[in-house]
């Protein structure tokens, strides 16, 4: 049985990549919501529709496991997916929140993302679960997720724009930032020269918080015949592909179009 | 009977504004599809399901005419929408493709818009419709939708990446440069300082046709009760409100909440 993965398109095929990264044997069935992407700009209450009905399509694939590879959609809908769906549920927010909790020192921690992300408060609440001494400041950057969409990685603009959001920081003393969106990660390198500071990869978080999952319900698939990756998306498949394959690292191949919500 | 307007979200309201400048005494209901907003980085095939969807609601309301306020939409639905319903339907490329014909003395013109709208060719083949000696080049300009929408319309970001995007136009010789997207007019006094060139405005070219089908037909609405304004939206009426006002430059009341294909 594959491990299902979805986000509203191509971001959260940053966190596909680690988990193939580090489980490498699994199969792995991903949706992109391609047709009704971006989410970051949505109200919780369209967030938490499409979501639940993304999940839905992905539990009708037989997945073992439900990778909410969205922080956006892990913000505001996670605990009504737990609450729909029998098999387990991991969002992005808790593993990025334990990682940023045990790594700072000063207690004194920042998270960037998207305006729905930021406006719900899920990493503030995370994070403080964790340890409630800890100040979490959040930032929204809604200009990062078209930049990174458009592929401008690199260069004026790109360093321009992280200034304008985050000189913000500078002030407030912290010492680890975690990139709270799934889409920031290919602007890494630009963020982390501004601001000088550590920063806590969710994606790479996530994909540890599934195997240990897996590996504790004894559920981990063990060899066999070559693992297949499938991808569904909402929109074009060749849009999906020529931007995806940015993210994923890899080539895309293997896509099929669906339809969501009517 | 209101004159119905449609877009993906806000833009649109530039129409509005330009009709209700040229038309004070017209009833207007207006529908911003914010739960699926940007319709500029879909397909064809989902831009057209989307705005039958939108048109049908706006038909239900008794309209007399349909204003597509929309690039995106009117680029690839308005054959389809004009099949379907029976009353006029004006879309924004005609009247910006007549305005941008009727001022070039160069012969040689360029038009601006979503990746959609420059994708489908719509301001090429307009355009040499009304003279085929013209050269139209276009170019897409994806980051502008959401830089007039996150509200930076002046400043060093923004001169930056409208040179990133028009320097190409330099060396084309164009002396008329037409504003194929309904955000950009917030964002013309940076395009008009770094391109050189006059602008073409399709908001107002769009305004004026609606004036001259209704003054043709006998159906301009002459007094009475003071003109209602009437908004619906698909997602939060509150997000609608704090940006479109930017765009209307007026305050918005009077919004509901509906739901659109299932």
């Amino acid at each position: 049985m594959p491990i299902g993965v979805f986000d509203s398109g191509v971001g959260g095929l940053t966190v596909m990549k680690e988990i193939i990264s580090l489980l490498p044997e699994e199969n792995v069935v991903y949706l992109g919501d391609t047709a009704r992407v971006p989410y970051g700009i949505r109200s919780p209450e369209i967030v938490k529709r499409y979501s639940y009905e993304s999940a839905q399509f992905l539990t009708s694939k037989s997945i073992k496991l439900l990778v909410v590879a969205c922080n956006t959609s892990s913000s505001v809908s996670l605990e009504l997916l737990k609450e729909k769906f029998s098999i387990p549920v991991v969002g992005v927010i808790e593993p990025g929140a334990r990682a940023v909790a045990a790594r700072t020192r000063l207690k004194r921690v920042a998270v960037i993302g998207t305006p729905a992300t930021v406006r719900s408060g899920s990493y503030e609440r995370a994070i403080r679960a964790v340890d409630s001494s800890i100040e979490v400041s959040a930032i929204a950057c809604p200009l990062f997720v078209p930049l990174v969409e458009e592929g401008w990685l690199d260069g004026e603009v790109v360093t321009l724009i992280v200034e304008k959001y985050l000189s913000a920081l500078k002030p407030l003393g912290i010492d680890t930032l975690v990139l709270g969106c799934t889409h920031y990660p290919l602007i890494k390198h630009v963020i982390a020269d501004v601001t000088g500071v550590p920063l806590i990869d969710s994606a790479i978080e996530t994909a540890k918080e599934v195997r240990d999952i897996l590996s504790f319900n004894n559920m981990l698939r063990n060899g066999g015949k070559r693992p297949v990756k499938e991808f569904f998306v909402t929109d074009s498949p060749e849009m999906f592909a020529d931007t995806g394959e940015r993210f994923l690292c890899h080539k895309i191949s293997n896509i099929s179009k669906i339809e969501l919500g009517g």
